[in-house]
């Protein structure tokens, strides 16, 4: 079987990186576990986050926040479906008043605000509806948060959303102090945003700045924008072993409809991974080769594929970039898309 | 959450599409249910199967064999991983001789010819090879097979390869009946190459022809290649549910960077799948719109995507191929990728 290995140097590498990127402290740091730790697997990168001191994570259900309830202080399920029980390091997410009016009495609960990006959240104008449900319900609200969108992006838009959050957050400790509340935390900010927007958050008076940030592709090893020059170091590399090595003749073509031709006479050998697994298919005109320097041959297969290699196992990739470059498309998206049943080893 | 729903009726119409087009009988019919069966729930799909009268299957790994045991009376281990153990209805894809000097004395096996593709197999010149460690570790040779990967091709090659492995076809006939070994089942065309040789197979001396067709993309409602008119129905449905509903105004952008721009005033929602679950990422230039004809918002995010829709739920396809054609694949890869841990309803 093909697996990943998990590097947990370049882990605490990250972590560190980030923690004097933004000039906090690993209190400051939550880690967002959710899809399966972006493709990492959930319970081997949430025993690392627990190993370095990470207390506080954000995971997508219930069923995830139960598979690592034993590892957190604090878990927030960002997508819950309500009629799953939580346990009292779990709290919900909750996105809109229709929900906030479902929610069951006492439950602790995470309140996300619509800061400009129109997804889930509720709207300013809402705010006082939502807390006084919250009263009303005896919820406890841990924490208002909302989601950045704009941290990738030259311009003023990452500025307007993080003021519009600033003026949200006085509005929310003015009700909470006029309705016996406990003030809750407060964070907006995710890996590039809190790389553009941490020194802007402790210029805010104390009590109105974000409390922690809330990291997850970072940590992972990416960062996704190049306004920022920081060096991460990939945690997650993917390997394939070897099912069968094959000596072919020069003008021997390789795979579905024969789209590879030998050049010459070579010895090639198929690996045990293919789009099956939920890695991107390499299809005709895609070149890419192993960490080790391999052309990989096309087309892929749904379960191998054809290396001009003989190793007993080879790097796919240990920085998914090479691929994301290949396929248009992002680091997450590569990562997220590998399937959870993917072996994973902690080095 | 995000649910797939499988049409009993869709494939109970394929599979007697299937039969009639190659003019066979079930028996004849084996389903290839590797990959969690392409991604659309591999006991949902095994039950199926077995309800409407298959009886061979084809599965990536001893894991997914055993999950099915009770379902099937002959399960091929297309991926084994040696050490696992298997069942007296599960038989080992032997793929080199390597392996197959590697196997354990007594098993069941099926012996995979390389017969131009060039992946995985045995050689022809490494045939009386095989039948002789076959013989001294007392292996059951259950079947003998091949992958014939040019059926979508127009071409001579699909001719070629069926022509070659009919000589191995005789030539292990004799070397079993030299042997005293029972002479095994044979198989060597799947979806398209069924359509395409199942007359040519069945023109063929009865002891050389193929006893199964290997049905995988075709049974699940998909004809990969135009040089078939055959009219299958997609078995899988995605479906997502609604987050959140937002009424928003002219000019209002959406998601990360702002990418979608509202050019009136809309309410929109927001739906509960995202790249997170393995489909496809929308990115900037992807128009897409759901089965009810919604449009969907540009850029996904990893856990939702916002649709021009306020229904409880939308059908985010019910045809893989609008998505296949977005994104330049196959349908194999649109659904392979969608992970296991979405939801299966059959109706």
């Amino acid at each position: 079987m093909p697996y990943i290995k998990l590097d947990s140097k370049s882990f605490s590498h990250n972590l560190h990186t980030i923690v004097s990127q933004t000039n906090s402290t690993i209190n400051n740091i939550a880690i967002v576990l959710k899809d399966n730790a972006y493709g990492h697997g959930l319970i081997e990168m949430a025993t690392l986050a627990n190993k370095y001191g990470i207390t506080s994570c954000f995971v997508k259900s219930e069923v995830e926040a139960h598979s690592i309830k034993h590892l957190f202080k604090h878990i927030t399920i960002l997508y819950p479906n309500f009629d799953n029980a939580t346990e009292d390091n779990m709290y919900i997410s909750i996105t809109s008043l229709e929900t906030l009016k479902k929610t069951q009495n006492n439950k602790t609960i995470e309140l996300k605000i619509d800061s400009g990006m129109h997804r889930n959240g509720i709207s300013k104008d809402e705010i006082k509806e939502a807390i006084k449900i919250i009263k009303s319900k005896n919820l406890r609200l841990f924490g208002v948060f909302t989601h950045n969108g704009f941290a990738d992006e030259i311009g003023s838009e990452f500025y307007g959303q993080f003021h519009y959050f600033t003026e949200i957050k006085k509005e929310i400790i003015k009700l909470c102090k006029d309705n016996q509340i406990q003030i809750p935390r407060f964070h907006s900010l995710a890996s590039s945003g809190a790389f553009r927007g941490a020194s802007l958050n402790s210029s805010l008076p104390q009590e109105l700045q974000d409390s922690i940030f809330r990291i997850g592709i970072a940590l992972y090893g990416y960062c996704t924008s190049e306004i920022y020059n920081i060096k991460l170091k990939p945690v997650a590399s993917l390997w394939a072993k070897k099912i069968s090595s094959k000596t072919l003749k020069k003008g021997s073509t390789i795979g579905y409809g024969g789209v590879s031709k030998l050049d010459r006479d070579l010895t090639i050998s198929t690996y045990d991974i293919g789009y099956g697994d939920g890695l991107f298919r390499i299809k005709k005109d895609i070149n890419l080769t192993t960490k080790e320097g391999f052309s990989i041959f096309q087309v892929a297969s749904m379960d191998c594929i054809s290396i001009e290699s003989t190793l007993d196992e080879v790097c796919i990739f240990d920085d998914a970039t090479t691929w994301t470059s290949a396929f248009s498309t992002i680091p997450y998206e590569i990562l997220s898309h590998l399937h959870a049943n993917i072996p994973k080893k902690i080095v």
